[in-house]
This record gives structure tokens, sequence and C-alpha cells, in this order.
């Protein structure tokens, strides 16, 4: 038996006790975004740690400021292949509760999917790296590439620590690819290799008028409403026909190549299937662009949040002092983040009457990424899909953005590859968010066949 | 010693205890809104009752469809006039609790001010009346005219079963003039006498796009985001100048006359210190009116809650499956509630892109109300308060909305006399609600005159 036969042997045995230990790490609420999540997020960051030491490999937990980050790493082999393993253990919070329909972390089995918040992103997918390190150590001794698991605690807050803590230890997170598992399949079934990410710039912006909520009776005609206010702004933002109205915001966008624009038509769309599945009668969008372009290749602006005044149950008759909204920005090659959040700030206070003031945050900002497709590191993750799922992956982009990757790829000049295992309905970011087993272990199938195809391949 | 002597005797030994009732009556979180508030609005709508019962008045709770209101009567003297006082033992939420500087429904004294939840609105006001009955009943024997108690639990929510059950007694409530506290003086010690109210169209629309929350990185693009739809719609129904864009909202509206134009600007108006008041660099509102008319005599359309989305601490990339606002039109004579809700409910309607759906509900309708000013009861009116105040009243108008009371003018065709002892800066409807003690006890002392004046004025 070869090495790699002996390594699909030993995930064939141990799958069951694979799934149990998932199960573990999806019981831990660690929703960075949460204040008070403390407990559970050091609970989850020192569950991992005891993972890789268990593996022998050497890990701790590095302080960034803000919550911690796990490396483990395997012994450095000269001569051999270094790949960077990113991932997160933090998870999105889980309102609206009641939507869920059972109790967001404790995993529930149904019909081959695990629900649980973190499923798919990112306790399900990075795990199976974790899984594929294992039956290498434990098959055959040895990997046939150097690992540095890297699985941070701040990626669903935007990763603010993250870079400042990896520049600080550049050295030991030197490596020649980085592998990701934080994007997904184009359909049930459908693997795909994803080059390229939008980035993000998310906002905040809250109105204040007068100093405390006014009755609208005896005020209602001569204060300043700054719900209406931000109604107002965000109007302003996007034409009814969803074209982003910030002047200067398209500036200095890279269109997608003519190879790209081919293959996405060329890719197995269910569009209405798409709609009907979000109970919409149809798609929205930007006018002049394909479904494709809007999903992938063209910058959005959405409200993530809209605040102020009363929303409880039936009617209060205030003029609140306060309002506001939430908005992201997902942004294209060519468009900077910083420049962005800029223009946004600038167009929001310019909309504030006298009477009120305004106060403008920014929370996320990376920008988008392109990672190119005939990098060793890509062809040997289109290898290793084939290996995993018995088909070669599609190429994709892909809308979301994982602020890391920019990183990695701008400042490291690593070729990232984006191997995704979820698929697009896991209800990511969402109440039920789930995973399917199979999807699970084929991800930590493919992860195996990944170092091996990556070890052998010539540059 | 003549008989309003004793009354005012008796005033002047009872006072301290009048004032523990009165915190009593404000430990009782009636907050009617509140679905779970049963047990309050029980108790509360029970201490009331005993204390007509005390009093030796028949009392009953009337049963309305919704929370009980109080009746309670003196027994009907042929040749005596009847007044129907009219308040509300229900109270508005307390949220944004946080903002409160001690709990809501423990009252709590400072500077001659007793801060609670009801204080002013309605609590504390139409209990000057109950405690005026009493000093008559006590000092006296009886009183000089006969007198209706009709405290409902349902005003806070726009006295939604009120009039169908006023309709269903109405030989029960046949009076000769209604008598209600809850408006304010003009001013500190600025007593005044409110003889119109702006009325009410209170609705609210929720937008819907897909059928959960979404991505917006994976779905930024394609699908309709509800919180932009409901910003566009608000956005569009105001211009930035503050008027009002629904059409047809301004038609059929009546004038001030000319003598009350004349009036307004002879009131002792301070804008600079109200603007300075609630933290506002000037006051806003619409072109070309003053700011009594403004205040008074122009409809008003303000947002009074904003949702959607996450509105929690930090970021949440999410596209909201639902957003909506809640909006207050205050209307003036001449304009129909039920045009009114029509008209905004089209113009919502209209705007509603293909991809959403929305919902559009009705929470509360009221007519504006004139009160002709030289009605007998409205002399009485402004003789008690000389006589309670030590001054004349100042003759205004209200910017708020009381429901009932339009039923009382336009059904029951009765004059109302709107006997306001609170302040316009009680905080009504906001955090830190107040009454001053001074105005409790003159309040009192007012309604007691008000009983002699009113029985001894001829037609």
């Amino acid at each position: 038996m070869g090495r790699i036969e002996r390594v699909e042997e030993y995930l064939r045995q141990h799958g069951k006790r694979f799934e149990e230990e998932f199960f573990d790490f999806l019981r831990i609420p660690s929703v960075s975004s949460d204040p008070k999540a403390g407990d559970a997020m050091d609970r989850c960051a020192r569950w991992l740690l005891e993972r890789f030491t268990e593996l022998g490999l050497a890990a701790e937990l590095l302080p960034t400021g803000g919550w911690p980050a796990i490396v483990a790493e395997t012994p450095r082999r000269e001569g051999v292949r270094t790949v960077l393993v990113y991932g997160h253990y933090d998870v999105q919070p889980v309102d609206p509760l009641d939507l869920w329909h059972s109790p967001p972390f404790e995993p529930r089995i149904e019909n081959g999917f695990v629900y649980a918040r973190g499923a798919t992103d990112d306790k399900g997918q990075s795990y199976t790296h974790v899984k594929a390190a294992e039956a290498w150590i434990r098959a055959t001794g040895n990997l046939p590439v150097n690992l540095i698991f890297l699985l941070e605690g701040e990626e669903e807050i935007g990763s603010p620590n993250l870079e400042s803590c990896i520049r600080k230890h550049l050295e030991r997170f030197r490596a020649d690819a980085v592998l990701v598992s934080d994007t997904s399949q184009f359909g049930n079934d459908l693997p795909a290799l994803c080059y390229a990410l939008r980035g993000i710039a998310y906002m905040e912006f809250v109105v204040t008028g007068a100093n405390q909520d006014l009755h609208s009776g005896m005020y209602g005609g001569i204060v300043p409403n700054p719900a209406q206010v931000v109604a107002r702004v965000l109007a302003e933002m996007k034409t009814p026909e969803g074209v982003i109205a910030i002047p200067g915001f398209y500036d200095g966008i890279i269109e997608p190549a003519d190879w790209e624009r081919e293959a996405f038509q060329n890719l197995p769309w269910d569009l209405e299937k798409m709609a009907a599945d979000l109970g919409l009668s149809e798609l929205a969008g930007e006018p002049g662009y394909s479904v494709p372009e809007r999903k992938w290749c063209r910058p959005t602006l959405d409200v993530n949040g809209l605040f102020g005044g009363y929303s409880g149950e039936g009617a209060k008759t205030v003029i609140p002092t306060r309002a506001g909204a939430k908005v992201s920005m997902r942004l294209v090659p060519g468009q900077s983040p910083d420049r962005i959040a800029s223009l946004f700030e600038s167009f929001v206070k310019e909309r504030i009457p006298n009477a009120c003031s305004v106060e403008v945050r920014s929370y996320q900002n990376s920008p988008a990424v392109l990672i190119p497709v005939d990098d060793p590191a890509m062809l040997a993750g289109k290898e290793a899909i084939a290996r995993g799922f018995g088909k070669e992956p599609l190429m994709v982009r892909e809308g979301a953005s994982i602020p890391v990757v920019s990183f990695f790829v701008d400042e490291m000049h690593l070729p990232v590859v984006l191997l995704g295992f979820g698929l697009p309905d896991d209800n990511l970011h969402a109440p039920n968010e789930r995973f399917t087993l199979k999807d699970f272990h084929r991800g930590i199938l493919t992860s195996a066949h990944f170092m091996q195809a990556y070890a052998r391949r010539k540059t």
C-alpha cells in the first residue's frame, strides 16, 4: 500500500470520531463580536490547542491584542515545501435566534447535514485540514509538506489584529503557499477552485438630533428627525436602479478578463432556482451586467442594519434622538478600501443638516484579491479536488471577503489556494447554518491529496 | 367659611397624603403596549377602583375588549351640570431604559419634581381631579357638579376600544362638558387653556425581500435589500426642506384664524432657549411658517422607528430579510385620518420593487379638534386656572393628539376643557419623565375651582 492509500484507509477508519470531535468544536459559542464571549473564546482556542498538541505539533496561543490566534507547526524540514493553513474558530452572532430550528450551539444532524453556527463558516471547513494532517502523521509517520496552522479568532469582526500579529512573526509564517477553506463549492457536487475574492469596507453612521427622544406631537414640525436624515442619506447613495451614487466610487475598477466572462457563462447556473430558493420572484442588481458579474466582479453597497427610535410591538410616538445605519460595500480589484471609506464618510457628512450631528465609523477594510490561476499551488489545488471529489473543479470567483487573504497575496506575495468545501446554501451568517457531513469528509480527503500534490509539483 | 374655602383648607391639610398616593399609583408599571403587562394593568385598574370606592363613588371596571376602563360616578342630581372627567392610567414604554437616571417605576423626588414614567402623562394630571373630588366630598359633603370619571388603559396605544365602549354606554356618559388634563402649561408658571389638538395617523410598513437573512458578500449585488427600499420610501416622503411629498396630503387643510396668528405671536416664546434645551443649534421645520404654526397648525410626518438587519455592537455582514419603519403623521383640522392613512399606504405600495413585498399597518387614527373658545365650560376653565394658578391662562393649541377628544367633540357634541398642568419639558414619552409637585397641587386646586365655576356659569 502506498503512502496516500494508507492515508485514505486511515480516513475511512476514523471518520466517525472526526465527526464527534467536530461537534465538540461546534458546541463552543465562540462569537467574536460579543464582548461577553471571553470565556467561550478561551475555551475554543484551548480546545484546538489540545487537538494540535495530541498530534505532536508545536502549538501555542498567540496573543494578538484581541482574541488569540492558534499557531501549530510541524518540524521544518529543508527541501520540502511549506504550506500555511489559515482558518478561523470564531463565528457570526446567532440573532435572530427565533428563526433557528434548533439551538445554534447544539449540533443537530438531519438529512446528512449538521446544523450549527460555524458548521461551515469556518469550524467545519478549517477542521478538515487538521484531520488531513492527523491522517498523514498517524498513517505514515510524517507529512509530504511542512505545515503551519494559523487559526484566528477575529475573522468575523474583520481580523483587526491579525496582520500586525503576522508581521511581528513574519519569519515564523514564511511559506510557499497558503491554504484556506472558507469559500464554497459552486453547487451540490460541483466543487470549485476560487481565484478571486471581493474586498470590503464596512461602515456605520449614527445621526444625532435633539439631546433626547421627543414626543412627536409636541415637537413634530420644529425639530430635525435623525431617522429621516438616515433614510435620505441611504436613499441618495444608490439610484433606484441599483447604481451606487457616491462620486468616484467606480473609479479605477479592473474589469474581468475576456476568458473569465466566457467561463462565467459556461458555469451551470440555475438562476431561476436560485431566486426561487430565496423566495424571490426575480434576482435584482445593477443594470448592464450579468448575474455572475454582479455577484463576483461588481462592487456593491448594502444596508446591513437600520436602527433608531422605537422598534418594538405597537406604536410609540417618539422622535428619536439618534438613528443610524450599518453599510457594507463589497469591493473589486482596482478599488482601494481606504479611499472608498473616505468617499463614504464625505458623502454622509455632506448630507447632514445643520441641526444634526453625525459620527461615521469604519469597522472593516480590506481589498479584493486575484490569484494567478497557473501557480503550482493552484494547479495542486485543482488536482486535489479532482481526487477528493472525483471531478475537476470549476474555476470561480467569490463575492465575499476574507480579510487576511489580501494580506497574504499583496504583502507576503504568496499564492492562496481557496479550497471551498461548503455549499452556497449552507446559510452562513444566517439562521440554521449547516454543512454536509459528506463534504466534511471529502474536504479532509482533498486536503490530504493537496499536501501530496503540492509536494510533488514542479515550479 | 364658604364651601370653596373649606375645600381649599382640606387641600392644604391633606396634600402630603395625596403625594404618597400619587407615588403608589406611579409604582405600578402599566405599560399598555407591552403584551406581558397584564398583571400590572390589572393591579393599576384595581388600585384606582379602590380610591373611588373609598370616596363613595359608584365605581366599576368596564370591559372594553382590551385593557379595562375605570368608570366612577357621583349620584346624578337633577338641575346640576354633569362633567365627564377623562384620563388614562396606562403609560408609554420605558425604553431606552439606560437613559433613565433612576428606575422609571420608583418615583424619585429632586428639586421639586417627581421623576417616574407616567408622572405627568397621565397619572399625575388625571389624579388631580380625583383629589379635587375628594376635597369637595370630604370638606362639604357633596360636589357642585355631577361627576363621571372615565379613566382608560389604552390611550398610549391609540384607544382602539374606547369609542365603541362609550357608544355602548352612551346614556351613562351623558354630560354637559368633558374635563381632560393631558396637555401642558405654556411654560413654567405660564398656565394655558388649550382649545385645539392635532390628530394623528400612525402607520408602520415592513418590506420583505429574500426569505431569510443573506450574506452580503455572497448575495450582495443580486438580491434586493429591504432596508434600502425602506430608506428610499421614507426619503421620498419628504423633501429635504421638510415638505411632505405624499400627493394630496395637504388638501383641505383649515388655516388658523387671523386672531390666532396674532395671538401666537404675542405668546412669550423663547425659541432660542427651546433649541438650546434640546441641544440643537436651531429649530427645524417647514419653510414659510412660524414656529407656533409648525408646532400647532401644520401637519407633520415623523419616523418614530427604523428597524432591519443587525443593530448590535460591531459588524454583521447581512442583507436583512425584513426592514421597516414606524411613521406618525400629526394632522390638523380639515384632514381626514382615514384618507391620510390610505394616501400613505398607496404611496408606500407604489414604491416597492417587484422583487419585494410590503405589509402596511395602521395603529392609530384620530382627527384634529377645535373647541369654541366662548363655550361656558371653556370660560369656567379660564376662571378656574386664574384661581388655581393666580393668573389668567394663555390661550393655546397643542401639537399632540388625544384620540378620544375628537370623539367627544365630533360625535358627542361636547365641549372639552383641556386643563394642562404639566410643563412642556416634563419629558413625556421620553426617559426621565417628571412632574412638579407644585403643579400637582395647583392642578388639584384648579380642578376644585372648575367644578364650582362651571356649576355657576350661565349658558
